[in-house]
């Protein structure tokens, strides 16, 4: 190897949250090991942040501390520029400010990059630079790297994954303490585990947010976030998960895409909701706040990495990593040749998505109907009608007989169209006081 | 990036065996998202191997294919050689010829590298190129990867995994279908899944020899294969399966390596034996020849990679991999920046390896003692003589009150040392037809 003698790299972070602390912990904590792997040390240099007073428990000794993040960018000490303060308008701010000071980046901010990715990996490449990002998909987990570079032999087949924590723990804790939505989700607040707004959490979106970058990465498709069709875990109710595990599934928020190869090129399908997962899957097992994410690939088959999605201490491992790796490039006098989003950037081309209406699987249903005679049979009928086939019903009887009753259905194969169709048909039954729950099932998971 | 337009790449292998022919299967079908990755072609110039008869199904168009791997080294077409004959002599002449000639290595050879290691990596830092080995750990699980690049901001902690596809099929088949080891080892040769000699697979060796490489990459420690502690899975009847599950575990070969970090520095704890694993953890539901290895870091925390550990297209897959990691360092005019063993080489220092004796743990153990009154009172005198809890006893009664039967104990935590002791007192007594089946339980698994 040829490793010449560079003194050190100067680092400097904007947003010194809880990321940003978890940064300088890993960074001081490890600083021999990190050394003994690069041959030379990562300095921190300066931090930048709205709030200077908080004391984040921290040694700051030696390091520059304010508010002023473009004199960081600036800085001529500072080689490797942290983004972690999140959201869009600054973040892109910074980061454009620093990828035009000829400064590689570093962020873990998915929601930026699944919207402004095209135009930030853009500016990165007319300036010959890195913006690397590892911890913006599965926290710690070295999940873009095995996608970018250990598959790189691979066509892309699908990947697959519980890819937000604090959905997973949500689901976990509901299907455990057989409590409602509502009440863990403001468990999981006061715990932590959950925002003060879970809104990007529990709908979806930050899931949607990982799944658009992975889905680029795999399959060579430009980046797009808009039409990824999203749902969240807010409907689910404890019933679900006691006839989950009865027909022998488990549920979870997952991210899925998949590579169509067709006459006309590729297409994508690419959708986030909360699915049915066989008990015995690896993803099955994937408790608490934890994250994993299936990859299948035309040689390797299925391969599946697991650890934890968030959290100070696994996002600062997977920020530190890509520190690294850009310090190597630095001391080699070039950016790195491993392109951002896996494909060169002009063989990212656009993909066009698969509909949801053109898909077909079996389905979970969760009927909310009056306890009276005949709702079964007029909502099998529904079903019927359009020519979705049922495989198991349970009723479970109430013992108010005013009240509505779960009913529940698990199909057999059907095209979502159909199901659809036949849906908005049960909808309009007077017996059905509530919209149909659905859960889709995956039984290649 | 700076990306500069290069010709080709040119790609020589040998060894044409099961291995190589995925890979060339690889590089064929899968030329074009190579080409868009990486910028240009790889391009599979010749083949050497002693059999030039087989027919094995693939295209040869336009490569060279004859017995001559001294010709293929020397070939200036040829920029990377492929090590895939397996073996240690004659795999390390042309390993270290291809180096010697200045050109980058990529094997899947890990018994080679567990017992030459040293030697060939020294040769190739000499000589400023590469030797790549992705394929021999895992398979097409990007373990290495995630370890040296992924990881590389952690002090790793641990590494515990399903190292050996083979057993874990002979463990997972004789869990299911209540079989003994030699019923099932003989499907298994004729399925495919083991070889006709499986010495290595089944008594553990080769689980060992990918310990060897993986405990040196994860610590920092010199490559040591000698001394690690191995075990293989021929003592275990289909009762320990079904006793593990009663307990709530399931057992697994696993390799397991652990940095003790004491007052005068670290030391290496590294052992591979059949281990119990709670059954919902992650690794116990890794099954038929499945692998994952387990990585903790004290900043990523555990983390999980799971695939196909053997077999044509996913070790193929890895290879592949490094070939395409390599060729961008061609491109490059340089060597790779990342460490073959992820440390520098100079911080590769050697590091005591822990006796077993100095471990504890809780075990599993069987007995075989013939069914007369008062035998398990001198069994579980023993235990107690020396400190060894017991946590819970079954006693299966044998219809044939002459025949020997089993009794199994589940121990409190203990030090092996003191088991060792109480174990070797029981071995004397009369009643005791059968050295002692030890099952070790690793509760963090």
């Amino acid at each position: 190897m040829a490793v010449e003698t560079r003194r050190s790299i100067g680092v400097g972070l904007i947003g010194f949250g809880t990321i940003g602390t978890g940064v300088v912990k890993v960074l001081a904590q490890n600083a021999a090991v990190i050394e003994q792997r690069l041959g030379f040390p990562l300095r921190l240099v300066a931090i930048a942040d709205l709030d200077t007073e908080t004391d984040r428990g921290v040694d700051l000794t030696g390091i520059r501390f304010d508010a002023d993040a473009e004199r960081l960018i600036a800085d001529p000490a500072v080689d490797i520029v942290i983004e972690l303060v999140g959201g869009y308008e600054v973040a892109k701010r910074f980061i454009l400010a620093a990828v035009a000071a000829g400064k590689p980046v570093v962020t873990a901010n998915k929601a930026l990059l699944a919207l402004h990715g095209k135009e930030i990996f853009a500016a990165a490449e007319g300036a010959g630079v890195d913006v690397a990002f590892e911890a913006a998909v599965g926290g710690g987990i070295p999940i873009l790297r095995s996608l970018r570079e250990g598959l790189s032999a691979n066509h892309i087949d699908s990947v697959m994954g519980i890819l937000n924590g604090t959905t997973n723990y949500v689901l976990t804790q509901m299907e455990e303490t057989e409590e409602d939505f509502e009440v863990v989700l403001k468990r999981a607040q006061e715990l932590g585990y959950a925002e003060a707004d879970p809104t990007f959490d529990v709908d979806g979106i930050d899931a949607a947010h990982k799944l658009a970058l992975l889905t680029a990465m795999a399959f060579g498709a430009e980046l797009t976030y808009e039409g990824i069709p999203t749902e969240g875990i807010r409907n689910l109710t404890p019933i679900d998960f006691e006839l989950a595990r009865e027909f022998g599934y488990r549920i979870k928020l997952l991210g899925i895409a998949k590579c169509h190869r067709e006459d006309g090129g590729e297409r994508i399908e690419a959708r986030v909701h909360p699915t049915m997962v066989p008990a015995g899957s690896m993803l099955a097992n994937v408790d608490a706040a934890m994250n994993a994410i299936e990859v299948r690939g035309d040689a390797v088959g299925p391969t599946l990495y697991y650890g934890a999605g968030a959290g100070e201490m696994p996002t600062a491992s997977a920020v530190v990593a890509d520190l690294i790796e850009i310090s190597r490039e630095i001391q080699r006098g070039s950016a790195g040749a491993v392109a951002p989003l896996s494909y060169l950037p002009h063989h990212l081309v656009p993909k066009p998505l698969v509909g949801l209406d053109e898909l077909a699987g079996r389905f979970y249903l969760r009927f909310t109907a009056a306890d009276e005679p005949g709702v079964l049979a007029r909502i099998a009928g529904a079903l019927g009608d359009q020519g979705v086939g049922i495989e198991s019903v349970v009723q479970k009887g109430g013992q108010d007989s005013k009240a509505a009753v779960p009913i529940i259905v698990l199909t057999h194969r059907a095209d979502e169209a159909a199901l659809v169709r036949a849906l908005a048909q049960v909808d309009e039954l007077k017996d059905v006081k509530a919209p149909t729950v659905v859960v889709r099932i995956e039984e290649e998971a």
